[in-house]
């Protein structure tokens, strides 16, 4: 299994999406939809044995968190504004302690960012913190040490990144910090260039 | 240099893109604004070093041809909508043989996807077919051979591919094959895993 949890540090809370302005009002939800898109689809098929998380921390109700399942999804498309119809209904629901179903594969839940990394952490998963100034990738996962069999959690930041008390938090539960590219680059291809990065190691 | 040239079959090719509808009634305009976003965005940047080619055979016009050129795009933003919208600006105008801007950096004409390969074929390019079948993209560029003040044109085709014809075609004109993966993959993730490719082989 392969998750990411995503941290948006600006994305709205409820379910006002306003569909012509998704960069603006709803504070960059193009970039999570452009994440989920990322996450899931491969040419005619979805990666099922991946989960995204993504936890929003902008107005009126922060924090929310959703979970999208590749092994359940249905009836979703690639696209931004598809994508963010699903988000929406989600969104619309009142979000509780414990993950609540909104469309199929896709759930809600009042949760913060780190209490997801440590619910996983506790699992026994391996947690590993996307960053440019990390160890490169290729040298952790590749022929002799890929992902297959594993259960593997990325995490990652917005365009504002994670911020330091998170970033403090990831050190401290000891998270190695992966890098994918000498450049920094946007969640969404951050998320496209992992998945390339292990598909390569499993089947190459 | 580095050019990429994408073969959109269903795309359409006057102006009349439905915004709440870019994958269907518009051909996978979705796609072509999520290739315009992978080859040029990055966090608080633009790839200035890149062009991008969008080559419609959708109704009611074809071909059509957008070019983007990086160096001089501005107030584009990486979301699939205000994409669309400059797309649409372009298609608004009448495309002759030479090209025409349309809006800053973005320019509309009457070409043939296999004129514009042959074009850069003369200048003295290099020309990459993007195929899983291909030659994996690390052993052609790396430390030894980076792309670094190379002219390099990577083709690649839509949710159909590009078609026999215009296959034979670039096996004609000798070009390589190159892969990127061993999934089949969208067109827009495969401009970011290149871009990925040539920015390791160059800074590493
Ligand atoms: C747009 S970047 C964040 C930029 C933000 N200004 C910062 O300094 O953290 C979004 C996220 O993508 C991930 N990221 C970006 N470039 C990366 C790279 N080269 N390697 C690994 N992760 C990267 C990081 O998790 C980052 O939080
Ligand atoms: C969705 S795929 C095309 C699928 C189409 N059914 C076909 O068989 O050609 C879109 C384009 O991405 C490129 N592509 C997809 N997977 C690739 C891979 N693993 N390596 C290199 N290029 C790939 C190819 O240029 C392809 O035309």
């Amino acid at each position: 299994m392969i998750e990411f949890i995503f941290k948006a540090n600006k994305s709205i809370t409820n379910g006002e999406i306003n569909l012509k302005d998704l960069p603006g009002s709803s504070g960059r939800m193009d970039l999570v939809c452009r994440c989920v898109s990322s996450a899931f689809f491969l040419s005619h098929d979805l990666r099922r044995d991946t989960i995204f998380y993504s936890v929003h921390y902008g107005a009126p109700n922060p924090p929310v968190a959703i979970k999208f399942v590749g092994s359940e999804l249905k009836r979703v498309s690639p696209d931004e504004r598809s994508i963010a119809l699903f988000i929406k209904k989600a969104l619309d629901k009142s979000p509780m302690q414990l993950w609540k179903e909104s469309t199929s594969g896709i759930y809600i839940a009042k949760k913060e960012f780190k209490d997801i990394i440590l619910e996983k952490k506790n699992e026994g998963k391996e947690i590993y913190y996307l960053h440019k100034d990390g160890e490169d990738i290729e040298n952790i996962f590749n022929k002799e040490n890929n992902a297959e069999n594993k259960n593997i959690v990325f995490i990652l930041g917005d365009h504002i990144g994670i911020g330091e008390e998170d970033e403090k938090f990831l050190e401290d539960i000891g998270a190695l910090k992966v890098s994918l590219s000498p450049l920094e680059l946007h969640a969404n291809h951050c998320i496209t260039i992992v998945h390339n990065a292990l598909d390569k190691a499993k089947l190459k």
